[in-house]
């Protein structure tokens, strides 16, 4: 049908680690370079969370390579989403984040598809978190929120952190329909239809021209943006509030 | 008074023809050059539809040099349009396509203006349905769009070619007041009124201000987007969804 | 507590004067250089009005030097505010503007800030009513407007040089928050307090990404700007207006 939906499988809570971002970037460059796949629901396999985010085990007491290793594979992948020729739809059938949860990874994956539904459930929350942490979102995440929700609420979200329950999020225009958590992966089906039933050819120029200067600039600064993710993520107080981050979630989950 | 309205009477659908948006130009122009004029409203005076949209009896079995023709029309319609110093309000008393429609062109003419009021009637719709005929909006309609409702929906809208009901485009921001049709345009006067109390030079800066940046973007890139335009309608594969296409229109009509 | 309330007080009705705007400019250098304090509400002293604007009497019958001098002093403010690393909230707590009013100043204050929280009081207006003075908003006000409203509201609100009562405000965007005026110094208080609870450093980097790009513009043309206003502000015709504005002024208040 010409259809596919990948599920987020990495337990416990869908990080997404260099290992699990290298397996998703295979699996979607199969898609994309397949003729036959036109488009592609996302959704979680694991129970409440939808993908908990960036993995901080991978940017916290690892060697300079591997932050810039990291870092490539999260501007690959998101290089690759945002720019995909196929219909991409998130159907977020859990939270973006754990509390206390990860920085964000979650909420930009479902910000780079065509389309956001998510199950209408008051524990299920999305947002742009790096704040929180102490990290600051860079600036092709903060471009890909300003298109979906423009300047105000993206710079008052981005410099609160904010993770914002579901019915908030339909209202910010982060989400674009909340459905009953049963009914979800129905929707998305029903919604990816409809955007099938359009002409591919006209449909990804038209995605295209509305996307490029945003893929452009990634694509013109990404070693730069490399280098200043490597520098800010390796200085020692971040380095401590990251440690500090993560025995505060092993204590929580303990 | 000062205050033009501009009747479009182009039968049977007001599809914007190479003739008839000369003939707009033409009176666009002596209205813009009159010092007179402060003001124009534009309305239909054909029942049921605002404007069908370019006509794609141009856009098809034609020559190169009629395509480029027409769209250098098109754009200086909407270079004139979009730039004009007069106070400008769509009075949209019908929908700004039919089903099956031409495409865009009664949407982009309001979106063009400084105020949109719709009739409202449920059976009227509006909106960029470009991609539902295989072709692309070129990125001035885009920009413009942009402008008037953002982003997001502008990315959705464009990918999806929708053409929205009168109430969701006031929702989506398309049009910026709802009045029942008996009262269209009076309406339409008592606004454009408003507007020409003010200072006539202010608001002309003002509003040259907000639209320089897009206005100059086709000016710069003008010779290029017609080549585009004559090089994409020219493909064998689009006039032959266009021939579809029309033949369509005409069992529906038959 | 690392937090200052700013308490606009120059009467009859804080207009923004070149004197006023020195004193501010130095409360506010003072406070941006203490490491201590972190976060900032400037709301007013004086009942009824938060701010009137941009003063006209610094703008009427003075040296082409008092203008550059009186307009070098708001781009400084703008900047400073825009551009602060401290929490900044506006807790309009009256109307921006008196009618007849001075232009905008109030009004560009509190959009320069990090969020907006006003008194719910039918009574209050706030806009950027330059147009309906004659004169044109210049670019870096527009440019704040845009950020915090969107393209379609900002061009139609400067055009008309609206004041939108506190409802409107809200529904629009130019405001946060409305509250009964008697809660309005303790829900900024505790705004504050939020926004205090994340890293200083990452909110700090983050409203910096957010807002340099129109920060930058203004450094690039600050002197253009300057020049453009007095050329402007000195012409024989609004030199005319702003006199008959101010009579107008002196007999209604008389």
């Amino acid at each position: 049908t010409g259809v596919a939906t990948v599920k987020f499988k990495s337990p416990p809570v869908n990080s997404l680690s260099l290992d699990f971002l290298t397996e998703l970037q295979i699996s979607l460059e199969k898609l994309e370079n397949n003729r036959g796949c036109r488009g592609v629901i996302f959704t979680s396999a694991i129970p409440n969370v939808f993908s908990s985010g960036l993995d901080i085990t991978d940017m916290c007491g690892k060697s300079m390579e591997h932050y810039a290793e990291f870092w490539r594979a999260v501007q690959r992948m998101w290089l690759t989403l945002y720019g995909s020729n196929m219909v991409t739809i998130a159907a977020v059938n859990a939270s973006s984040s754990e509390t206390p949860s990860y920085p964000a990874g979650g909420c930009l994956f479902a910000l780079s598809c065509d389309y956001r539904i998510m199950a209408d459930n008051p524990k299920f929350f999305i947002g742009l978190n790096e704040s929180q942490l102490g990290i600051v979102a860079p600036f092709w995440f903060k471009d890909t929120f300003v298109n979906v929700v423009g300047h105000r609420i993206a710079e008052r979200s981005l410099q609160l952190g904010l993770l914002h329950p579901a019915s908030e999020a339909l209202q910010l225009g982060i989400v674009d329909e909340l459905v009953p958590e049963e009914e979800l992966q129905d929707k998305a089906a029903a919604v990816l239809a409809q955007w099938l039933a359009l002409p591919d050819h006209a449909r990804q120029l038209t995605k295209s021209m509305m996307r490029k200067s945003v893929l452009d600039r990634l694509v013109t600064h990404q070693e730069d943006d490399v280098q200043n993710f490597v520098s800010f993520v390796s200085k020692e107080s971040i380095q401590k509030s990251l440690r500090k981050y993560m025995e505060m979630m092993r204590k929580r989950k303990g």
